[in-house]
C-alpha cells in the first residue's frame, strides 16, 4: 500500500479516521488491511496509523498477516460473541479509543453500523468518492507484475479454450448430434465443457475463478450470459476469462472471439470494426488522457461504420452496449472507468479496453486486452493473438 | 422463494419497502431477485410485489431471470451511466414511483445509497435483525436438494483428497525430502497439490469453490488457515471443503481430519474427543432447540475434560475457539448460529455441526457434517466415514 498517497487523498476529508467494516471480499479492506479475514472485521486508519479488530478466532493469524500498526480482539473490549448493541458498543470503544469522534465510511460501508456509530455520539460522513479506491487504482511495480502473472495463467486458459473449440469437428447431418453443432470425441461440444477445461488450468496456474463466459450464437449477444449447452460451426463463440491470483489476489482478465468454419458476412465485418475500435481506444492511452476520451474513440470506429452505441442512444439493445473498460485490481471492476464521465489516466492505473458488438440475430463479437498506462502512453499486458477463426 | 413466510417476517416493519442495494454476491439479494447481476442493482419489496432496477447492459437477461414482477432498466428514468447524484435521483425516483416514502435496508446495505434517500426526503430504518436472513434460514425442500447435491460433490472432493493422502509414502533418512515428509511419486506431498485435486473435483463436478482448506500440524491449529507447503506423516491434516453449486448457487460444507502413521496419544484423545463432541451436538439437533443449547452440547463433551472453550475463557487462544456451527445456503455462514445466543432451531434449516479442538503445540482436530433439521430431529446430509489414520 501507498501510504503517502493515501494521506494525501485522505487530506482533504474533514473527519478524524477513516473506517472500513467488511470481510477481505471487499478490496477497500484487503488492501488497507492486507488481512484475509472471511468475516467482516473493522480497520480504522487515523493519524497515520492502521489499526485493526478482529474476533478471537482471526487474532492469531491477524497478528502475523495484516499490515496494521495495532491488532486487537473482541476480547480487549469484553465483547463476547453474540449480543448486537454490545457489539455496537465495543465499535464504539475501538473508535474513540484512538482519539476518534468522526469517520468517513465508503459509500459500500455497511449503514447498520454507521448508524449504530451516530447513535453513540460519533460522526459518520459518507466518503462519496470512494477515495481509497482511488489509491488502489494506481499501481505500484509489484502490484502490475501482480496482475501480469494472472494474466499468464489466462493465456493458458484461452490456449486451451482455443484448443478445444478450433479442434472440434462439425455434426453433418449424417450425425447424431444435429447437423452444425461442435463435436469433440463424437459428443456435443458445450459451453460447460470449455468451461471446465479453462477453470481447471487455470486451477493449475495458482488462481481461483468466479465465473467465466463461453458464450456462442445469440448467447454472445448478451454480455453477461456466461453461455449453456452445444457450441455450433459458422457462430462467434466468445470466451472471456477474469481468473484471480491465490496468492496475490490481483485479478486479470481477457476476452477473444472464436469461429469454427465460415463466419457470415455481417461477422467478419463486426470483428473488424472491433479490432480497429481496440486499436483506436489503445492509440487514446496515455496519462492525462480521460476514460471518457478513450472510450469515445472506441464508439467513433463504431459510429462512423453506423453501428448503435450508447453515446447515440441509450436505450439501444444492439450494437456496443457497455463501456470501453474498466480499472482491475484486487476488484475485477475498480476504477477508473472507461466510459462517459471517466476520470483521467495516470501512470500505473491497470485497465480493460474491450470494444465489442452484440445483436441476438447476429451474435456477439468482443475483443479485450489488458494494460498499464506508462508515462508515455501504455504497456500491453496481454500476449494472446487476435484471430477470429480457429484454424 | 417463500414470499408467505418472507411477507409473515416484515410485516411488523413500519416502513413502506424493503429495499436491496447489492450485486449478486449478496445472498439477500439473490434470494429476493432470482437475479444473478454482477455489478450492484436495486431490487424493493414493497406491497407484496418485487421490483428490480438493472442497467441497460442487464436488462435483457434481467427480464427473462429475475424472480422480480417488475423489471425497469435506468433508461426508464433518462439515467445515463456516470453521474453520481443523478443515479441517486434516480433510486429516488424509482422507490417514489412505487408509491413507498420509506424503506428498510438490511445492515449490511449502503450507507452511501441509504444517506442519499434520506437526503432526498426518503426514510431509511436499519433492519437490525435482517429479517430476509431469517427468510432465507428456513429452506424448500428444493433448496435442501440444491444442498444435497452440494453435498455430494463435496464427497468426491473429500474422497480424491483422502486418497492422495492415504496413498503418500513417508520420506525417511535417506531420501531427499525431509524424514517424516509424505511423497507422491517421490514428491513431497504439499497442501497445495491436494487442494488442487480437491478443487479440479469440485469443477467436474458442476461447483465452485472460495477458499479450502488443506492445513497440517501447527498450521491446523488455525481454523482459518488455509495451509501450505509440505504435509507430514503422524500429524494431523484438516481437510475443510465447501463448495458451491454453480447451477443452483447453494453451498455445502465438510470437515474431516486424517493422518497418516502413528498420531501422538493426545491427537487420538482429540479426535475421539471431538467424535464425541459432534454426536452430543447432533443428539441436542431439533427444532425447539436453540443453537446456543446444540453449543453448549458440544462444549461440555470437550469442558468435562478439561479443555478450554470460549465459555470457560473468553480469551483461550487453544481449545475448542469456535462456534459449533452455522447455518448454510446461498452464503456459506448464515442464520442459525450455533454459539452463544444461537436462536431456536425450526424445520428447514440447514446448518453445520464441526466441533474441533486447536493448539500449535499439538495441532487441530476438526469434524464437520451437514444436517437439515426435520419435524423431529435432523437428517444428516453428509455421507462420509469418520476415520483418523488414514489406510
Amino acid at each position: 500500500m501507498n501510504r503517502t498517497r493515501l494521506d494525501d487523498r485522505l487530506a482533504d476529508l474533514d473527519t478524524d479516521g477513516y473506517l472500513l467494516d467488511a470481510s477481505q471480499e471487499d478490496a477497500n479492506q484487503l488492501y488497507l488491511s492486507g488481512f484475509t479475514g472471511p468475516d467482516p472485521f473493522l480497520t480504522l486508519y487515523a493519524d497515520g496509523e492502521v489499526h485493526v479488530l478482529v474476533s478471537g478466532l482471526e487474532y492469531g493469524r491477524a497478528t502475523t498477516e495484516a499490515a496494521a500498526d495495532t491488532v486487537e480482539r473482541h476480547a480487549d473490549y469484553d465483547y463476547e460473541y453474540g449480543g448486537r448493541e454490545e457489539r455496537n458498543d465495543m465499535y464504539a470503544a475501538f473508535v474513540r479509543d484512538k482519539g476518534v469522534e468522526s469517520v468517513s465510511m465508503p459509500p459500500r460501508g455497511p449503514v447498520g453500523t454507521a448508524d449504530a456509530l451516530r447513535d453513540r455520539g460519533i460522526e459518520v460522513a459518507v466518503d462519496a468518492d470512494d477515495r481509497l479506491q482511488a489509491v488502489r487504482a494506481v499501481k505500484t511495480d509489484d502490484e502490475v507484475d501482480a496482475i501480469r502473472d494472472a494474466q499468464k495463467a489466462n493465456e493458458a486458459a484461452m490456449r486451451a479454450a482455443e484448443e478445444l473449440i478450433a479442434g472440434a469437428d462439425v455434426a453433418g447431418e449424417g450425425d447424431d448430434a444435429e447437423a452444425g453443432v461442435l463435436l469433440r470425441d463424437g459428443e456435443p461440444l458445450t459451453s460447460e465443457r470449455v468451461t471446465e477445461d479453462i477453470e481447471v488450468t487455470l486451477l493449475r496456474h495458482g488462481c481461483a475463478l468466479d465465473e467465466t463466459i463461453v458464450a456462442g450464437g445469440a448467447q454472445a449477444a448478451d454480455p453477461h450470459d456466461r453461455g449453456s449447452g452445444p457450441l455450433r460451426a459458422d457462430e462467434a463463440i466468445i470466451v472471456d476469462i477474469f481468473p484471480r491470483s491465490k496468492a496475490s489476489k490481483y485479478n486479470a482478465d481477457m476476452t477473444r472471439t472464436f469461429c469454427v468454419g465460415e463466419p457470415s458476412e455481417t461477422l467478419r465485418e463486426w470483428y473488424d470494426l472491433t479490432e480497429r475500435a481496440l486499436g483506436a481506444a489503445l492509440d487514446a492511452v496515455e496519462p492525462g488522457a480521460t476514460g471518457e476520451e478513450v472510450h469515445a474513440a472506441a464508439c467513433e470506429v463504431y459510429e462512423e461504420a453506423g453501428e448503435p452505441t450508447f453515446r447515440t442512444d441509450p436505450e439501444t439493445e444492439t450494437g456496443f452496449i457497455h463501456s470501453t473498460g474498466h480499472g482491475i485490481g484486487l476488484d475485477v471492476h475498480e476504477s477508473p472507468r472507461l466510459a462517459s464521465g471517466g476520470e483521467e489516466l495516470e501512470p500505473g492505473h491497470v485497465i480493460t479496453v474491450e470494444p465489442g458488438l452484440y445483436d441476438p440475430a447476429v451474435g456477439g463479437v468482443r475483443i479485450e486486452d489488458l494494460v498499464v498506462v506508462t508515462e508515455d502512453g501504455y504497456e500491453n499486458l496481454t500476449d494472446y493473438p487476435i484471430e477470429f477463426v480457429a484454424e
